[in-house]
């Protein structure tokens, strides 16, 4: 048998995508997770340093998006035909491109400068991203791309709590066809097994 | 006749690996490029405000890598089962990975900041990545992945301008093997024809 382990810091983050589409493939995995203080002594074993990484039967990989979309692949969540792969692609990296924005806000270590980006963030970049995503599940019978469940909108939902986290706002606010979709894939079965299991959010944020 | 149109800055950067993989493919396309001082005007015009697209028979499509892994599969070089393609988008990641801390760097506005950053950028990101993929490229003969020429090769060359450009240094210097590695794909003929034709990356930059 096939043997799954994740390596991650104790949250949800760039590792719940990754566990979302093997939570979906009814895989076991081994959720291997360290706290911050760990962090110095594990980085440097790390490919590049960074985490999450995925060892499937001993072989290391990194890069979470690279491989969500190869486990997303295997549960037939990731298009029918390459220009369907395209536009799921395209949501994806959308919705990383916004994640990173985010990021370089909440992580800004001037509080000046981060200060004035967060203006920026709350105003601008988050709308612009936001009102597009709500009118895209609008357009798509509530789903990211084609009218159908496909990866990428397991990895939205699965980063969402991270980005609201960063943003310290409820990015659905007001957008009532992101809040039904996120509804909807926490209502599939093996997502729902998964969101019951898995640490609370709360307790490890 | 299928029309593909491209659009972006007049220099190769984000744009110049989907340039690389319409001219593999022998695909002409119209190389549509605007100048810094007309950005303001086609930036509201564009998803998220940001380049390059590529509008296939009128249909638009953003975000570079997606895109790029598209053209690479009509082409044959994304990988022959789902587990080198996986081995692919990882490679091609972690070279975006570099682009970003590169990037990070080069557009840092604060002169004090950028300075302590590009130190760091120096001594310990292009060395830690380019070491890494020196020698990837090393044991797998010549190329990223799997010893045969993919679209991580064609990406990775693609950007190199674009990353010694915003790195102020040639990251090549002191890796044999990946400065083999570009010649062999500038000399691939259809790169080389796109080279020979292409505005000169000197007066476009």
């Amino acid at each position: 048998m096939t043997v799954y382990k994740l390596t991650y810091f104790n949250f949800p983050a760039l590792a719940e995508p990754i566990r979302f589409l093997l939570s979906y493939l009814e895989i076991d995995f081994e959720d291997v997770r360290f706290e911050g203080e760990q962090w110095p002594l594990i980085k440097p074993t790390m490919p590049f340093g960074r985490v999450p990484i995925l060892e499937i039967d001993g072989k290391i990989l990194n890069q979470s998006v690279a491989i969500t979309r190869y486990l997303s692949k295997k549960a037939g969540l990731a298009g029918s035909d390459d220009w369907e792969s395209l536009l799921m692609d395209i949501a994806v990296d959308n919705v990383n491109d916004l994640r990173q924005a985010i990021s370089l806000t909440a992580f800004e270590p001037n509080e000046e400068v981060k200060a004035k980006k967060y203006i920026t963030l709350i105003n601008e970049t988050i709308p612009l991203y936001m009102n597009k995503f709500e009118k895209t599940v609008e357009e798509n019978d509530g789903y990211f791309v084609n009218g159908k469940l496909s990866w990428a909108d397991l990895h939205f939902v699965a980063i969402l709590d991270f980005l609201n986290f960063m943003a310290k706002v409820d990015i659905l606010e007001g957008r009532p066809k992101l809040q039904e979709h996120k509804k909807k894939i926490w209502e599939i079965p093996q997502i729902k097994s998964w969101i019951a299991k898995r640490p609370s959010f709360a307790k490890s944020l």
